[in-house]
């Protein structure tokens, strides 16, 4: 049941506190839709609606709902749904939310978990955040080597129902060293006789530790195609796993960062409209000034080429068209070689690769350009009456600097990444802004020493 | 085991024909593994350690091979082992295969399946491209509700080894039609005398079609947080299934369309790398050229400011410093709300509340910039010994106009995409370079009248 579910019969049905006929629609629906569903509404009606739903359906629903909702609801609840939430969700969603709470308002909320619970969540919230640890969860199943599969099957069935997933069962020995996975698939097919130790193997296991990065785990999900895997202390002995429904959103905010980082902004930590305005602007400040005060040398530039301006104030005209062509073309070699390498399709190894295509497709593009270039200086003059020998060389000039300007732009656009590779940076740091400056201050010089070259005794 | 294996000893123990020791080697190895190391060795070194593998290990790591890799082995290795590969691989990795070589390539292939495999791939690849018919397995297991859990079991053990996934059975009815989910998790925690019509719900069945894009799934499987979907024809009966792990590289596409719009270059089809130089230029080459139409107007205002131009040739001197402000400013605001509209924190509706956000930001990140350009000014004009009332002016001009063109970059960054998801295009359209482009314009304007009120009488 995909799409946006009937919100204005809903919500008249909440007015009509017809809640039977509500009870009766949610009945078919699932967790993820009812979580949308409450998001949708007014503060003041989520509650409402939230309470009619049945316990067990209720915690799904709520571990579904997005941190907004869920404050709202933790305040409008009473302490008895409360504590039973709290208590019932699960251990890697309850850290999520307690991580992002005010200090004061996590500390009352633990005080409301059971003594089992209370110590999951406090060992959780004290791995460092970002780290494994915070998405991890106890809940997982752990069966020893000597047993058959049907004492797998009998033992799941028994003790299962806690479990975060049961696609992997964890293989420990006495100690709860990690000896091996069982998946879902090989207790499936395996026929009911089969000893434990005959199907999995030590050799082929991947694992986590709790204070490693997110990022990390992210990685390895996506190499390894895999629903879960196991975190283990220094000593390989298990003490939780990480799912793969967590990763979804650990590669958001990763993806979010870099493309934040390239649009020229320091990586929010909250959501755009969460963020208070103060520090909004202080995670653009930061950009804005570097690039202000690199982009000053554009005006050093121009100072030096105070005479030749004052000779030929046409050349000014020209100026914004060209220097900008020589940043969009830089934007967009970078956008491309940062993505290339993110993706992996290219690597520091490829540069020389990358250079020549990049001297190609510059000299191209710039051709192009100039071309057009020469094309609108010309037509510009006829339609003012004035084509003269001097308008032919200025459009020379125009011409030929955009073909240098933007072959400069693809050129600095492309390498940059890889440089930054080169020396251990992040690449997305070469943003669009970041190149556009650099190649700013280049495009002056390039025009104006062409221009020197061209015009000198015509119109200089 | 992450990282990378030991390429150099490898490719010792290739040189010197040690084969035995490889296939020792090889035996811990997890296939994802293997295809990273084939992956990294030259072309005529892949297929003599591809041969070493055992058969069922050789057909997994051909599926995790790149496209590259893939095509190498198909070309290397022997008919048999070629057909032995394509029979056994899985329906929907044999599809992306299939459709990314040349046409007289495929149906030489194609010509080497089974009748059983033949008919499947050609249902397959008869589906339009990025459609989910493109992704879809026909290897699922399905079973009756009437059926109890040991049957189910028994089911399993018997016909799944060759199902794309275990941690999904559908249930059909007589003729095939879907009427339900069997979840791992309900398989392996129901007693074994249950039957399935108690277990399974008819209502929450989420389901695709073969037609529908693979974009729409890919949301499907975000909300949903599954393993697995159906897909069903138009009368609800049951034609295949979508694993989550093709979702990755579809999440993955996606990902680089946008952010390739957002460089200003249309989506690149095939790895920046492998794609022809020319349609590399095609590519970048239609934003370039509109963009720098666009840009025209930039000298046409200039022009149309020459006269005050050639009274204050200083004026031009800080050009580039300020239109380039408001670019940057806007590429930033963009950025921001581009990526907040697609993780779905902000809609349309929030306007109010982005505008509001976005005039105090540009306020401050204005007069900030301000104050450091009068500052600049000021301190320039004293360094050359010059500081005069012309230039207290000068530096106002330059410090006011900062204010009003990083404002008005906040303003056209953050609302250009809204507005374009308001008329149902791809906010992603409102790109870097597009914003600098329509900001550059305005910033020349805007100086020039801020120049024309402050310096009206002192320099112009």
């Amino acid at each position: 049941m995909l799409g946006t579910p009937l919100l204005p019969e809903i919500r008249e049905l909440i007015e009509r506190r017809n809640f039977s006929a509500l009870q009766r629609i949610f009945n078919d629906w699932l967790p993820v839709d009812l979580a949308e569903l409450i998001s949708d509404l007014p503060e003041n009606e989520q509650a409402i609606l939230f309470r009619l739903l049945p316990k067990d359906v209720a915690t799904e629903t709520f571990e579904y709902l997005d941190l907004d909702s869920q404050q709202n609801l933790l305040e409008a609840l009473t302490q008895k749904d409360v504590t039973h939430i709290l208590n019932s969700m699960s251990a890697d969603d309850r850290t999520a939310l307690l991580e992002e709470l005010p200090g004061n308002v996590t500390q009352e909320l633990l005080r409301l978990l059971s003594f089992k619970e209370f110590k999951i969540a406090k060992t959780l919230l004290a791995y460092a955040e970002d780290s494994v640890g915070r998405l991890m969860s106890p809940d997982y199943l752990s069966v020893k080597k000597d047993w058959n599969i049907n004492q797998v099957l009998e033992y799941i069935r028994t003790y299962g129902h806690e479990s975060e997933t049961l696609n992997v069962i964890y293989v420990v020995d006495d100690h709860g060293k990690l000896k091996g996975e069982l998946m879902a698939r090989e207790l499936l097919l395996s026929s009911p006789e089969k000893k434990i130790r005959d199907i999995v193997s030590e050799d082929k296991i991947v694992t986590l530790t709790a204070t490693q990065d997110q990022k990390d785990a992210l990685d390895a999900f996506k190499k390894y195609d895999t629903v879960a895997l196991p975190v283990v202390d220094s000593n390989g002995y298990l003490i939780g796993i990480v799912t793969v429904d967590d990763m979804l959103d650990v590669a958001e905010e990763e993806e979010t960062e870099d493309i934040q980082k390239f649009g020229g902004i320091e990586a929010l930590e909250e959501p755009y409209i969460d963020l208070p305005i103060p520090q909004l602007i202080k995670k653009r400040a930061v950009w804005l000034v570097v690039l202000f005060i690199g982009e000053m040398l554009t005006a050093s530039a121009m100072a030096f080429f105070e005479e030749e301006l004052a000779k030929a104030i046409v050349l000014a005209t020209f100026i914004p068209l060209i220097i900008s062509s020589g940043g969009n073309s830089g934007s967009q070699a970078a956008t491309l070689i940062i993505r290339s390498l993110a993706l992996g399709e290219i690597t520091i190894r490829d540069w020389w690769n990358v250079m020549r295509r990049e001297i190609i497709s510059g000299m191209a593009l710039g051709g192009l350009l100039g071309l057009i270039g020469v094309f609108r200086v010309i037509v510009w003059a006829m339609v003012f009456g004035q084509l003269t020998m001097q308008w032919v060389y200025m459009s020379l000039t125009v011409g030929i600097s955009l073909v240098g300007i933007v072959l400069f732009g693809t050129l600095a656009g492309s390498m940059l990444p890889l440089l930054l590779q080169h020396w251990g940076l992040d690449p997305a740091t070469s943003s669009a802004p970041f190149v556009a400056t650099l190649v700013d201050v280049t495009g002056i010089v390039i025009y104006f020493s062409v221009a020197s070259l061209l015009l000198g005794g015509i119109l200089l």
